[in-house]
């Protein structure tokens, strides 16, 4: 199952309100009662794992397996900078503008150099929606409600076993990152996929989905003499 | 299945007689005709990987997923040299030195400092394996047969996906080994698993049956725009 | 000695006129014959590590030690997509926006974490400058003229030893590049200053000048047995 | 000024004596008192990088820059199991098995496989020495040093400028030694010589000696704004 969050993919838009991450926690809790499903396998990427994290940490026992790609455990005046930069060229409307300051950087140089045809395709195709101010007003908001995240104090709290993914070509959410989660969650695993950026669901789909599937179907087990 | 290689483990011990790693491939493809299986996943660790990258490139047609686990595309110099050590310790029979030759080095300083109880345990349960003669010359067989291990000019043969999984503590074959075999080897995939020994296994068994169970489960996917 | 080139520091700018670096290889050059300085030693970083490598593959005699500091080889397609966005914001005169995109990203996060209170005394001192046209006109120009940049088929003509220098957090010019460097450069030395970004000068200002020093003032030895 | 400690290069055996790496130290201050030096620059590898921050720790005032060359801050039981096989090994007197265990290890595999008749060279001519009982009872006390060697609570106490360099495919004192060094020394620098072994004053001379003379000849400087 996969959920877009608000002002997210085909979600509804949140127009005229500014929120935290805490809501799309909201939005998961609620969808999970509706369906009556009590305990899942969550797997969150960027802006998602965070969602993820805060979700493991608020209902621990609603967990199974967490999994979190390009991950951070909170928004680093760093990381919120880009975010402010963002947000400016958002407001200018300048699609273009938009497209060269969040897309190449999410991907690793090599990949982005590999598949530069498909690239431009990609970035014909994105232009229109990244020129769409109700796009652009909906990325603010998502922006925005990212900036408070911080919940390193909090990952005692997550009780399931836990794979985090690093890439070492991530620019936004570098290994040192996932490092950390890795020193708070208990049980948590880490990998590394080297040569790839941000993007490493993109840039290596086959891993993507090797890693999520193995993981959260792997008996959690220990090694005897 | 899990397959125990002539002088490892409970298999016939090859006495009197020097081979190379060639015979255990011949080994494998007989025991694939036998069961009338014309095409496996093979997953092989260390020496069990040099074995099993020799298989893939001389019968590229019979694998369908190839993982392999802290091996090397080539037995370099220094490797031999850790090699000739190791049989000259057990030419002296002296299982206590062979132990502390051939086991901590095989495990991150960490992990070997984490687990010391099950570590004394453990050797204390080796012991008498490593003072063995018939077991100390198998060794030396086995670790004379892949010094002229080399498949570097042959790795393109191989057509099945593969993973590749490096450990960036694992000092008998490096991450560097692994790095090549990612180079030579077309439709390769590379993890590393940071904070780890050679034992990669040993020390992160989850991570090793997550990573072998979901790369031989998923389908070879492209990302499509 | 050090060098402002064309349309950086105090130089003249270079109005209404597109140029590639050779220009600045030309100031270099012009700038020793004046000087009598027949071989020199030669320091870059960033952009100046550029104009310092096609220094040195053009007149390698004229090159005593070179150092380069975060530097590539060649500009990159993704790398020029970061050149792009930031003359595209340069030319809406937006000060701030050019500030967001153009500094946080050569800081480490930690760095800009630790040092929070100096980038914002810095960000005030440098916004009227970010403003301005006249500026922003020459970093355009600047940006451009790095595009063209590619001295990977030359790097063989370098003969002085060489002294690379990387940052394990650098996005703009990321370790990748200075590995290709030193696989480049035969005469050439490799170190990795971890947990720092670009800007590694300003991170790391004592192994800046230590690096600088020690290189330039140490005789080229040979281990002998 | 190259200081030789007891039962190494050319100083006196301290036969039938077991002793800890403080006696080493005590000749340090001996040494310095009789030259009337109040403060040097103290610069040790491996070994001699322990019994440096040893003297650091305990003369802080006496030290004015420190250079360690991987080390670590303690021997950690993995450290310490490597220590007993060489023991167990010189206690059979033979000089070859001593070679193979000791020497190897200390290179990075690529820079043994590139010099392999240099090594073969070296390895004749220190064939007799690993086979002197006198050798290899020195060597023992030495190893046997070591083994109490812990400094991690105290390493607070150095005040003088460190630089620590760390090398990526050091085997005896990985880079997770130099790091934690780094995070406990306070006025601390670290650097990383990728591909390069244990014995990176070898692999690297020119490195080794720009690193030291740069270090210890330059001011201690902040960057200002």
């Amino acid at each position: 199952m996969r959920l877009d969050f608000f002002d997210q993919g085909q979600s509804d838009k949140l127009e005229n309100s500014a929120y935290t991450q805490d809501i799309q926690v909201d939005v998961i809790v609620s969808l999970l009662k509706h369906l009556k499903l009590h305990k899942v396998n969550v797997v969150g990427i960027s802006y998602g794992g965070e969602v993820a994290a805060m979700f493991a940490v608020k209902y621990p026992f609603m967990v199974d397996r967490l999994v979190l790609f390009n991950s951070t455990s909170y928004t680093s005046p760093w990381l919120a900078e880009i975010g402010h930069q963002w947000n400016a060229i958002g407001k200018t409307r300048d699609g273009a503008t938009y497209y060269k300051a969040t897309i190449p950087v999410i991907y690793s140089p090599s990949y982005y150099e590999s598949k530069l045809e498909w690239m431009k395709k990609r970035e014909a195709f994105l232009l229109p929606v990244f020129s769409n101010p109700v796009f652009l007003d909906a990325m603010e908001r998502l922006t925005n409600s990212a900036e408070s995240y911080d919940v390193r104090n909090q990952l005692d709290k997550i009780t399931a076993p836990t794979l985090l993914v690093a890439a070492d070509e991530d620019y936004l959410t570098p290994i040192k990152n996932q490092r950390e989660l890795h020193k708070q969650i208990k049980n948590s695993e880490l990998v590394i996929i080297p040569g790839v950026g941000h993007a490493s669901m993109y840039e290596r789909p086959m891993m993507f989905v090797s890693l999520v599937l193995g993981f959260i179907n792997t008996l959690d087990t220990e090694y005897k003499i």
